[in-house]
């Protein structure tokens, strides 16, 4: 299959991909960067369309890159070689493996959601750095909820450093990204109790039922969970702190909340 | 107080502050680098002896950074003003706040470790990246360990990566640094059970117990735990993986193991 080669630092589709780690140019092209072996097979894996997908062979780790490439081009995406100073221009890791994919974005609504009979769902508020959510999203994924709903958005889903801090799993758990007030009330219709973190609770996170439908709410890194969420919220706990007040941040407390309802849910 | 000022890129101590970011100038000062308003004060509740303090107003973030200065100067700190060029040379943080300060090294040993009746210990091995490292200090410090015991280390407890990602931890959790074989010699002596974790595991880990003298041993990102440590471990636990086999990494899988133990030793 013939492949176009780029050398110049000046090609206007390496100038794009620069742009691409904006959010601006990234939402006007509605599309977003997956770089990484790692990342782009699991795009592959869960059928996402790839439509573009970049190499350079001087870069590669030996992970069997031209199986990966060809498989991407049969899926519909174009390939490009790049010279390795193109591809260092083009990459947005400190050490890039020779791969970088354009990947269409999507919107997920909370209608678009299929729920379990007993829902397990994360709610996250506000979180403001891409590699929090991108742990988060790992967590999800690890814990087996059936979504993550990010509420009231700062950083943005398709940022490069969430897919990265993803190791790709954006692909695999649903997320849908809504307002706070809309998700109250389709949580409360649909009876699912929305269980809020935060170090002012009474009761324990394990002194609290975790099971049947339920949607742990985590706030933001700065300021914890609004007034919203704590007002609305069915119930509130507290996770057991020993040392200094900040020695857990929002991703280590979602994953230990996270795996104490697979334990109560087991 | 006399404060000299430095504003040459050139100066021996800008040189040698920029040194210390590598292991070997480290180990043969006998000092480390802590960089940053919060980690500082941190040592200085500790009582950690500060040998050093470089500070440059023009990059404080309003800490009441002199009040902390002028502590540290008490404490018997020699005092330094940098240029804002000199101290963009010497920090290693892309937002540096202005503060760095060089502390001794210490060495603390098996022997030194105050146990309490029922130790509640965890062990790692041959841990490769600082940050997971300092992530884990800040785990083990949440969830109120006795000690931290490093097996093997791979990297260097004193890196500026560790002390910034424990976040001031390091000098609140005691922390041995010790081979494997005396370390398992130590606990048998002291009747603490050793419970390795690994996804190879048929048990739980929330099925095993935790209370008790006992050792949560975790091993590297890279290679898991030794064959030696799963030999000689007296259980062997897993965390259940709902999604990709590598969506836990190993600051993740200890957190999740140690407010497990948290619970059960409540």
């Amino acid at each position: 299959m013939f492949v176009e080669k780029i050398t110049s630092l000046q090609n206007p589709r390496v100038k794009q991909l620069v742009k691409l780690r904006d959010r601006r140019p990234r939402d006007e092209a509605g599309v977003f960067l997956v770089e990484g072996y790692r990342e782009v097979r699991r795009a592959l894996e869960k059928g996402v369309k790839l439509q573009e997908i970049y190499f350079s062979p001087e870069w590669f780790l030996g992970e069997n890159e031209p199986a990966l490439i060809a498989e991407a081009q049969a899926a519909g995406a174009q390939a490009f070689e790049l010279s390795k100073e193109a591809f260092a221009k083009v990459a947005y890791r400190e050490r890039p493996d020779g791969l970088l994919a354009v990947a269409p974005q999507w919107k997920r609504g909370l209608e678009d959601l299929a729920l379990k009979p007993q829902p397990f769902l994360l709610v996250v508020e506000a979180i403001e750095k891409p590699g929090n959510l991108g742990t988060i999203l790992r967590s999800a994924d690890a814990a087996g909820v059936d979504a993550l709903i990010v509420c009231d958005p700062v950083t943005d889903l398709f940022n490069p450093n969430v897919v990265r801090a993803s190791t790709g799993v954006l692909f695999s758990v649903p997320v849908v990204v809504a307002e706070s007030g809309p998700v109250r009330a389709w949580l409360k219709e649909r009876g699912i109790r929305a269980v809020a973190t935060t170090p002012a609770a009474k009761e324990l996170h394990t002194n609290t039922d975790l099971r049947g439908p339920v949607a742990i709410v985590m706030g933001s890194e700065q300021y914890g969970l609004s007034d919203f969420w704590l007002k609305e919220s069915d119930a509130q706990v507290r996770i057991p702190m020993a040392g200094q007040a900040d020695s857990l941040n929002v991703a280590m407390a979602t994953i230990i909340t996270l795996f104490e309802a697979v334990r109560q849910r087991g």
